[in-house]
This record gives structure tokens, sequence and C-alpha cells, in this order.
């Protein structure tokens, strides 16, 4: 166990870490070249140009002015200037309500460590077990200052046991404030959002196929018979998933081109190659440029043919729509009501803005949901639990001997003593290292397979299931020796009352592993994250080789977004940590205080600068993170009781029992009194919306409006493409139109394929808008392409 | 442990009590001066006259015709003659469906008793471990037959898995079908009923109070402003609840007086007497009937202040009330809709039908919901763990040496040896069985607590509670031995895992114990549920002491009506005895069958001949069956888990862990697919019906067809009542008209105090119908007057 000196050492290395971290970004951040990785936001938001354009050659790559230099760490008071009302006009709300969740981790730990300290501290140590009694065993400084320190059966306990009271409550009633405040925010900020598609959308999923008719007429049908006075007209969704794969690919071999062309344009001398086979790497040689230009034609052809398939074939037409209204009530009341008598046909529930929708599962057939949820839990859990089961297998391949075996003529070099020292400490943690680097992407395929049709929903779903590792993995299994496996065993064949014992009493000595882990995950992972150096290296490999344009060096900057599954999760285990040893071993508070601090202002720092959020959520996830933190504290009251009934501390821990089921109740309290806010959206605000729209804008011609919003992103990213790509352009035809099916170099007009309600007019009124949908505006015109994250796949 | 013959002596012996109980039933049942307690049904529905207006004298109470004494069980067969349809019709869909659990039993288990005791008697006996092994063992024969006969690591035991499998899927699939068949059966039934005022009417709990507005005010503006094209009007609340104790105190007061005026006219020499004091016991004595009189027209007079009171003060009118709507669809959006953006104000929900709703927890404030709530949760847990320690307590207190020091001057009676033996076996079980016997009232009384607001809602919170205290104390309580709180001691302290086996392993050899108790409580109970004894004697007493006029009679009638609360976890309870020993002890299942068959019947007679439901819930509480049987198949699946674990039959014991998890997500797919049908109303049907109405009324005066529909029953109560309680009745005038407050003897027209959307003009509609809401069929012209069952309080 670690002494009072080693944590010492270890806090020094982290900080020194840290420190390098933010004085490489401080240097990075200001020279030219690097403004479009480290100031993106602002590019798109249109308030900054390339400095590059302006100064002389040098100028343009490094920053020369030394006074830059002095002063590298203003972008801290730069990060904290912008007031909260301007962050969600900047940014949106769920980044502002992000940062919430670090100022919520101060409010409630500042005080706490405070009263921790002071309160905890002299009472640990005066008791002195460890000091007088026990001087034989090896016990840290640390446990010094914990609650192993009171002898067992002290009245002391008491005092431990009005703390974790007052710390419960004080947590509760910040929680209360800060759930009351997010929620009346997300009201605001919907109600002070301008017309939105959204707001007047629903999306209708399981539309039952009658035999004879269309979905689009059933659908029309039935909207017009059960919302006679509100139904405005609907879209339909076409099955885009092949088509949208073939985009994916063209895009790839159109990089591929532009790679070729550029290398060619800078040594004309040589025409490049390539080999025809897999990844380039064999097959015979070719010539790169006509290769390409040959595939990407063959593509096209493909894409056209594809094209005629989505229009034709009624089955690429799903059984679900986005059905509009003609005001917000209209919509607020099919999306909360059932529609049908059969409640699994036509399920109406609010339609994501735009960008939110996963368009892809859209495809998946309702009936299979069910199944996949069960499939998905089944395999969450084995995951969790016996995830290091193949990673121990790949292990014991993995080592040197396999190697060898594998590779004879490695030999010699493995043979060789630093080397294979080296290999012998890395290889067996390389298969862990490997799987922990892409668990959240495991996670969000799991999520996807899930079926759920929005990003929003995809991203909380898999920070939950991300929670849930941790938990057990992280939280549980460094306390707990042994995998989570033999966890689970045990606590399956252990009585519920000594699991929280068995743990609980482990508790005070691992508070050394979990400081250790909050200054390397927290301290210095977060200087880290200010650093950007993945999204810095591929921008500038990408303007090395592709870019060409400053079109496309618009492309090859990536801002990123808060990466809510994984950071939301890693939060909560702060939170749990801080809640958990608050009582135990208080020490170890200021150190998530501190992360807490440094989390904060670098998230701040790259929300106003960087990140570009992908969607609105409006804040939905923050149900999550307070019922995650009421989980916190209930899991550190059982602890706490599992750990003074070590202490036979008989006569004060049954006063414990009380606050579990307190907070629980409170938890039930807050869900119920709070969390329709999150999930529904009252009539009320819907009318007085409503009324606002009429009298200000009468004559709002609201179904041209909506026409092209909820077109599947496919179909509108072909907008800003250039003349080449007019033959995709038709299957924004309307169907009844299909006749005309090929306009190949008219681009100013082309109607999309949604479906109105008057299907024998034509859509004549939608000229004046055919491109993107008004209500977003996109960065310099053109729509998110949904390459800057691993949680979309790049169609 | 009991052998075959024990079982067989017990099974003769309730046969034959069963057997008495029917004789007596059929003897009973075709006197002509018991007609009222065995064919009330037929009295309210109009069908039957009194036998006693016609023939002679001592036929109207004595059955002399020889041919029908020779029938005595003809009622077996004149039961089934009902279709389920006539039985919709004359007794309401909630019975029907009643009558299904029974079915539903019987489909269950007369083809997995038949498999069972094919397949599995012949596993269990010819392995005879205990016939050769154990032979000095004392081991009942029923055991033979059971799984305990087979021996420890048997490959037999893969027949059990297999059945277990087998019959789970049997049940899941029995199940499916029927929740789909009463799911769609209630939705015809809500769809073939007339107009009702329940369908369009939503009640709206915590209206909030504006400040120089009322109540009344604020609802009208509020839901003129957000369903500006559905609202029709209101109806408001009053608390009613200290004038409805006041009333009940008076009918209390009224049948002392009709019982005294009844002695004297039949003694005219001698006045009746009684005393002032506390039940008449002691005090001064007085006349009687003048004494009582002078006591009615005191609270007479009370009543008049009281009502004034409710009139003039806004204190009186709840934050609650019967919001109409013009339209099913209306109603139907704003129940389904949150309205506000406070989600804890302005709640709204299907109005309950007006017979349904409980008034006086409509002045519960809505805030306290959450504490009460959560009291009573814990007080149940409390009662099911804990309840036999005052038992104990009074038990100890009521023994023969207590009571001797109680009351010394009956020592030389208690001294007797036989009546000394009598009471020391009876004493000590008198205080659990009084228990038992009050037992569903007081969770019915702490489910009133809870705060529901519709009397269905209550029964179903009773059953709830009801089911848990069986499943605890009685399933599990006989199976492992102590009190249900040394179980809960030992759970905690065991490993989830040893917990099924500690009660699996007991299971076989209490098979015998369960077969009593059908044979008992199911047979020889149901047997008795058909004689009616206690409302027989009390409509005898009250015919004896109280009936002056043939109304009187009427009011003395006591039909009664399934008593939910307690006969459906009664039936869970079977359906949970029968799954766990269909493969464990398969002999049992022949005596559930028995239950079922008999149950079945005597329930189809009770409720075609006696029963009338006070309310009407269209099934509401089918969920709650099928998931009870849900979770008997789990409890069976993880006990028959335990037992194998203990046969040591490693390598078939895994093969159960799947099934588990499939009933369960089986369960969560139903609940998914058709429990919408219980809580929610599509807008579809609504508006199926809606148009329906438009087509067929076009002139409907549909705001005068709601007007009372929804008035506390107390008002209406009295509009039934004779002249003398014409004071009474001006509290019915509308508040805008209170200036006229007492049209002393004016009978034909008064006006209930509800609010209508246009408060200045004269409600000048309301007078053609006065009384009661016109949807009601009352028997008789009056309302019920909810004094027969103990579930409602009497007013």
């Amino acid at each position: 166990m670690a002494t009072l000196a080693d944590i010492g050492v270890s806090a020094f290395i982290n900080i020194l870490s840290a420190f390098a971290f933010l004085l490489a970004f401080a240097l990075l951040r200001i020279q030219p070249i690097n403004d479009r990785v480290y100031f993106p936001k602002w590019y798109i938001d249109g308030g900054r140009n390339s400095p590059r354009r302006s100064g002389n050659f040098v100028t343009k790559f490094v920053n020369l002015n030394v006074k830059t230099y002095l002063t590298f760490l203003n972008w801290m008071p730069q990060a904290m200037r912008m007031s909260e009302s301007e962050i969600i006009n900047h940014a949106g709300l769920d980044s502002a309500v992000f940062l919430r969740i670090y100022t919520l981790g101060l409010k409630i730990f500042v005080p706490m460590t405070i009263v921790a300290l002071l309160i905890l501290i002299p009472v640990n140590v005066s008791s002195g077990t460890l000091f007088f009694l026990r001087k034989e065993l090896v016990v840290s400084d640390i446990d010094k200052l914990s609650i192993s320190n009171v002898q067992p059966k002290s009245i002391r306990f008491f005092v431990h046991i009005a703390l974790e009271y007052l710390f419960t409550f004080w947590t509760c009633y910040l929680l209360f404030k800060e759930y009351n405040d997010v929620a009346s925010m997300r009201l605001n900020f919907l109600a002070s959002q301008r017309r939105r598609a959204e707001q007047f959308t629903v999306v209708v999923r399981n539309v039952p196929h009658v035999t004879g008719r269309s979905i689009s007429d059933t659908v029309d049908q039935f909207f017009k018979t059960n919302h006679p006075d509100h139904y405005l007209f609907h879209q339909g969704v076409y099955n885009a998933n092949k088509y949208a794969k073939l985009v994916t690919r063209r895009d790839r071999l159109q990089n591929w081109l532009d790679y070729n062309q550029l290398k060619f344009e800078r040594q004309p001398d040589k025409r490049p190659t390539t080999k025809t086979g897999f990844l380039g790497l064999w097959g015979s040689k070719v010539d790169a440029i006509d290769y390409y230009k040959q595939q990407i034609e063959d593509l096209n052809k493909r894409l056209a043919l594809e094209q005629q398939k989505i229009i034709k074939e009624p089955k690429s037409i799903l059984p679900v729509a986005f059905v509009s209204f003609k005001s917000r009530w209209g919509a607020a009341v099919c999306a909360q009501t059932q529609q049908s008598k059969n409640p699994t046909l036509w399920l109406t529930n609010w339609a994501q803005e735009p960008r939110d929708v996963y368009w892809r599962n859209l495809a998946i057939p309702f009936v299979s949901l069910t199944v996949r949820k069960l499939i998905i839990s089944l395999s969450v859990f084995a995951l969790i639990f016996f995830y290091m089961i193949p990673i121990a297998f790949v292990q014991s391949l993995a080592n040197l001997e396999g190697l060898e075996k594998v590779a004879p003529f490695l030999r010699p070099v493995i043979e060789l003593k630093f080397i294979k020292s080296f290999l012998q400490g890395f290889l067996p943690g390389l298969a862990l290292k490997i799987f922990l680097y892409i668990l959240p992407t495991i996670l969000m395929i799991m999520s996807k397979i899930e079926g759920h049709i929005a990003l929003s929903i995809l991203e909380r779903r898999a920070a939950a299931k991300y929670y849930y590792f941790m938990l057990v993995n992280v939280f549980l299994g460094s306390i707990v020796t042994g995998t989570a496996f033999e966890q689970l065993y045990s606590f399956l064949h252990q009585s519920p009352t000594q699991f929280p014992r068995t743990i609980g009493v482990s508790i005070p000595m691992k508070a050394t592993f979990f400081i250790t882990y909050i200054m390397v995950d927290g301290w210095a992972g977060i200087a880290g994250e200010i650093l950007r150096l993945k999204p810095l290296v591929i921008y500038h490999l990408k303007n090395m080789f592709l870019v060409k344009t400053e079109r496309d060096r618009e492309k090859a900057m990536d801002p990123g977004s808060v990466d809510f599954p994984e950071t939301i999760p890693s939060l909560q285990l702060y939170f749990l940590l801080g809640i958990v040893y608050a009582v135990v071993t208080p020490i170890l508070l200021p150190f998530i205080l501190v992360f807490f601090a440094l989390a904060y202002l670098v998230y701040r720092h790259q929300i106003i600068n960087v990140y570009n959020q992908q969607y609105e959520s409006a804040a939905a996830f923050w149900p999550h993170v307070h019922s995650r933190i009421i989980a916190s504290l209930v899991i550190s009251q059982l602890l706490l009781m599992g750990l003074l009934s070590t202490k036979e501390a008989a006569n004060s821990t049954p006063l414990l029992v009380v606050l579990p089921v307190l907070t629980l109740s409170f938890h039930k309290y807050c869900k119920h009194r709070f969390e329709p806010a999150f999930r529904k959206y009252p009539l009320e605000e819907a009318m007085v919306k409503d009324i606002m729209d009429r009298t200000t804008e009468p004559e709002q011609d609201l179904k041209a409006y909506l026409a092209d919003a909820y077109l599947h992103p496919i179909f509108q990213t072909f907008e800003v493409e250039e003349e080449e790509m007019a033959q995709v352009r038709a299957v924004r035809v309307d169907k009844n139109q299909s006749q005309a099916n090929a306009p190949t170099s008219d681009t100013s007009s082309s109607s999309p394929p949604h479906q109105v309600d008057h299907p024998t007019s034509p859509p004549d009124h939608h000229t004046s808008h055919p491109t993107s949908p008004p209500q977003y505006q996109y960065p310099s015109g053109s729509p998110p392409q949904y390459t800057s994250g691993s949680t979309f796949p790049n169609y």
C-alpha cells in the first residue's frame, strides 16, 4: 500500500504530465496552421476566416508573435468569459447542461470536502487504532486518516453516520435544485426556439400493410380520419441503406482519386499507379487515376440503378412516416396518444430533429425489436461479466512462445534481452488495452442493433452500458479482487447482507488506488483531451494528401463533439467515488475536486472553440445523470452499512437502514415531478406557441416550410455536390412525376420524394426551396456529413 | 406425514361437508322466504317479483312443492345455460372475465394433469429410491409418487425438466390467447357501450390555486384556452366528507327509530324506552321514539348548517374537477396528454364511471400522495413480515391464567375440565383467526389511505397486498418452518442461490399439507360461499326488526358482489400451487382441478342469480391476473432449480436457467402488446364512435346529458327520500342562484351544484331530468346505496 509520499510522487508525475499537455496545447493552438484544429467551431459559425489568407508565408504557418507565448494559460479566463445563455446560443443546450454536471460536482463536493476534512480527519486520526495497536501490520498513511483507524464498537461511528445523512441530504437538495433548473431550462429552450420541423412532426412506426393500397395512402387515410382538424401531410421514408452504402464506397474512391490526382499534380513526371487487389496490396498494377475514375463511373451507374429501384419498388417504402400537423398542439396530441386498437400498430412518437434521426434503423421491422432488445441485454450482461474470458484466451496465444511459433523469423529479434522483457511486459496487456479502446464502439454497435431511431437515444443507451461496465469492472472490480465473473459467482453464493460487507470492508484499503486512478484518468486524461492529438494528426494528414480547395479543407476539419457515451459514464464514476469515499476516506475528495475544476475549464474551452454537436436533444440525458447520482448515494449507503457491520457497530448501523429508503423515495418523487418535462410536451406550451405564431405570422405556408425537412440526408447531400451527380438527383423527383426520371443537368429545381396529401397536383411550390431544409443553418450551406465521430457510419 | 389413506379420509370429510353445504343451499334456495337472499340479482334487474305476493299464507314462506326437492342439484345445469355474451349483458364484463379465470385454470390444468399423471407418476414410482433404500424412514405414500422418489443424479430428471418446459410453454400459450381475447373483449365492450358519461369526461387533479379567482373559473379558463375546440364544461367537486358522515349517523338513528316504531306498533300497550348513554347501555331512561325523533331533528339542523357551509365556503370546492368534452376524441386526447409545464399540476386521467368514484379520496391533497404511498408500502411490508409479533403478544395475554386474573369470578367455570381443554385449544388461535378475518378490511383501509380515487383501483391494490401476504405467509410460510420474519432473516443471510434450494427441497414434503388446504379452503369454502349464510341471517334479522314497507325490504336485500380483493388472490394462490407442484408432485393436480370446476359452477350461479356489481371496470384487473400467473411460473422454475441442485443433478439443472429469462421476456412482450388496451383509449376507437354518434343522433344535447353525471352521490341520494329532506336538497341549487337557498317543498325542479360554462344563464334545461343521471338504470329508480359490501364505507 502506498504511503503519503508515494501519493505525492504520483501526484507530481501526473501534475507534470498534465502540465506538459497543457503547455503543448498552449503552444500548438496559437500556430495559424492548427487554427482549424483548435477553433473549428468558429469556422462553422462563420465567425472566423482562415488566418492563412493574410500575412506573409511564414506567419501563415508559425506564430512569430512572442507576446502570445508569454500568456500561454490565457485560454482559461477566456473559457470562463462566456455566460451560460451565450453558451446555449453558441453551442446548444446539450453542451450547456453538460457543463452544469461539472459545476454540480463542484457544488456538491466543495462543501463536502471542507466538512469531511475538518470533522472526519480529527475523528479518525485521534482514535488511533492503527497508530498504536497494529504497528506490525503494513498500514498506509492514508489509512490512518480513514475510517479504518477508528476502533471497533467506537461511538465515533455516529459521527460518520451523521455525516452520511448530512451528505445525502445535501446532495439530494442540490440534485433537486439542479433538476428543477435543468427542466425549466429545457422548457425555456424549447419555448424560445424558432419554428422548427420537429415541433410539428411525429414519427409513426409500424404502419400496417393494407393490401391493394400504398403505405402513403394508408397513412393519409388514417390521419385524415383520426386527426381531421390537424393533419397536414406526411413524408414517407425510403429504405436507402443499400444506396447509402454505395455512396460511402464512392466517397472513399473519390478520396483515393483526389489523393492520386494531387500526387500527380505535384510530380507531373510520374503518373501514380495502384494495384487492383485488396487495399491495393496485390494484384496487377494499373494507372491509379484512370482506375479510380473508372471505378467511380461504375459505381455511379450502380447508384443510378439503385435509385431507380428505390423509386419503383413499393418495398423500398418503409412502414414508417413522418407525419406533420398544422399546429404544435396537433403534433403534441398525436405524439402522446395511442392511435390504434392494436397497440403495436401506428406507434407515434415525437420526431427527433432531422439531424438526430438515425435513418438506418428506421428499416428495422418493429416486430424484431423485442427480440433484439433481449439479445442485446443478454450480450451486455455477458460482456460485463465474461469479457475477461476471450481476452485471457487471446493473451494466452499472444505470448512470446506463440509469437515465435507463428513467426519463426522473428526469433533472433525476440531473443534479445531488452526486447524480450519489453514484449513480456507489453503483450499480455495489449489485448486488454485494445479491448478497452474499442469498447465504446462495441457498445454503440450493440445499441444500434437494439434498433433505436435517434442518435441521441443511441448515445444514451451506449452510455448506460458503459456505465454498468465501469461500475462492475472498474469500481467493484478494483475493490474486490478477482474477475467480474468471480464476483458474480460470489454474489450469487453469498447472502445479500454479506456482499456489502465483503466490499465495504475492502473500500478503505483501495483509496490509494482510486487516488492514483483519478490522477491518471482524470487529471492527465482531461489535459490530453484539450490537446486533441488525434484530430490534429488526421487534419494535417488530410491537409497534406487530399485537400485541393478551401472547401476540401473545410471537409478535412473535424470539430468532433462531446463524446457523451464515454464522458458521462466516467463522470458518473467520479461522482460515485466521491460519494462513497466522502465518509470513508475523505482525503480522496480534494483529488476529485481538482478533476471537476480542471475538466470544467477544459470542456468549457472545447465547447466554445471546438466541438460542433451533431444534434440537439435539449438535455434529454439529464434524467440519467440524476438517477445515477442517486444510485451512487444508495451504493455508498449500503457499503457504509456493510463496512460498519464489520466494525461491530451494531447499535449504530440500524440507523442507516432508513437512508436508502428515503433516498429512493426522493428519487421517485423527482422522477414524478420532473421527468415528464423530458419525455412529453405539455399542451399548454404548444398552444401558447401556436397562438403566438398565428398572431405574428398569420399567413405562413407551413406545408412549404416542412416539405423537405425529413428527407433522408443521402438525398440532401447531393444538392451541394458537383454537376456530375445530377443523375442521382432524379431520385428526389416526386414519385408521381417519375415518368420524367432523368433530369440530367438541371440543377436548380428538383423535388424530393416526399408524399404530399394532394398527389395529383404538381409540387410546384417546392421549387423555391429545393435544397436543404430551411430551418437548419448548415455551415457554409452544406449539411453535416456524418463523418466526424465514430458513432455514425459514413454513408 | 399423511398416508394416502389419511388423504382419503380428509377428502371424504371435506367432500361430505361440501355436500352438506350444497344440500342446505338446495333446500334453502327454493323457500320463497329466502328468495331475496338467493335471487337478488333478478329483483334488481326488475325481472322478478316477490313470490310472497301470490299464493296462500304458508306457501308464502315455505316451499311445499315436493317435485322441486327431488332435483336439488338442478342449479348446476341452470348456471351453465347462459352464454358468455348473455352474462356480459346481465352482469357486466368484470364478472364474465372473472369467470374466465376459472376456465383458464381448467384449460391450463386439465391437459397438464393428464400429461403429468401419465408420464411423471411412472417415472417417479419406478425409480423407487424410497421404496427400497429408505424403508426405515417415515415416508408418506404421496412422496413415492413425487420427485423425491427419484434417485439423486438420475437422468430421469431430464423428464422433469422437459415437462417444466412443456408446461411453461403451454401456460404461456394459453395466457397469450387469453390476454388477446380479454383485451379484444374489453375493446368490444367499450365500443358497444351506449353513450356514457365517462367516455366524455376526464378527471383533473391538482388544479392550481390562482389568487383572486375561483377554482371553477381557473378550470374554465385553462381548458377554453388549451382545448378550445373540444371543451364542453366541467363539474366541480365539493368536499362533502363531513356532510356524508352526518348523513350516515342520521341513517343509523333512522334505523333505530324504525325499529322502535315497529316495536310499538306490535305492542301498542308499551312504549319502548332507551338509555341515552353509549350504545343505549347506560344513562337515563327516556322514551325511545321521542328521543330518536329529537336526535334526528337535531341532526337535520346540523345537516342544513353543513350544507350552507359547503355552498358558501370556497374552501369546500376541491382542486379537482370532472371536465367534459364535446367528443370522445377530445376526452381521449386530454386524458392521455400532459397539460401543463409543471407535470404535477393539471393532472388528467380518465374519469371512472360515476359509480366507481371513491369520493372521499378526492379531498386528499395531491402533494401528500407520495408520502402516503411510501408509508403504506412500509406498513404492508411490516404487516407481511411482522404480523406474528402483536398476535403472539395478544396470545400470551389471552391464556387461561390471564383470563382468570382479569375475571376471577369465571374461575369455577374455567376450572371445569372439558371447558378448560376446549378453551386451551381455542383461545391461542382466536387472535390469529380474528386477525385473518379482518385482514382484507385492514388491507382495504391501507389502500384507501394510499389515496386512490376509484373503487376498482382500491380493490386491485388491496388484492395485490393480499396476494403478497398469501405468497409469503401461506405458500412460503407453510413450506419453510418458522415465521415470515424468520424467513426474511434467513433470506437476507442466505445466498440468493441457497434460498430456492432451502425451499425447493421442502416442497415435495408439503404436498399433503397443500392437498388438505385445497380441500378445506377450496372445496368446502366454495360450497360455503353458495350458501350465503351471513347475508341470509342478516336479511332475516332486518326483515324482522326494520322492514315496514316493500321498499324497506328492497333495502334490506344485500346482493353483494364478487369480492375481488379476496377471491382473486386466493385464485392466484391455486394457480401457484398447481404450477409449482405440476412437476414435483403431480398427484396434487386433480384436487386443484376439482376446485376450479366447482368454483366455476358456484361463481357462475352466484353471478347470474345473486351478485350485483357496484361498478364496471371492463376487466381492468386482467393484467394483474396475467402477471401473477407469470410470477407463479418463474417461482416454480426457480424452486425446481433449487430442488434439482440438491438432487445433485448438476448436468441437467443449467438447462433450466434459460426458462425464467424466456418467461420474463414473454411477459414483457405481452405487457407491451396488450396492456395499453387496459390503460389507454385509442383515438381510432374514439373517432369511430364519435362519427357514429354524429350520424345517428346529430342533434344530441350532450351538455344536458352530462350535466349531473358526476354529482357526489350524497346529493343524489336525497332525491329519492321523502319530503322531510327537502331542505337539504337546497344544496343542489346552483351556487349562482344560492340567494334563493331554501326551496322547502318543491320536489320537481332542483338543480345540482355543478359548474356550467355559462354561469349567468339559469340552468333551466336541467328541469326535465332533475334526479339521477340518465345513463344508469338504477334498480327501482334508486341509485346504489353503497351499503352492500364491506369495501365501501356507509356514508
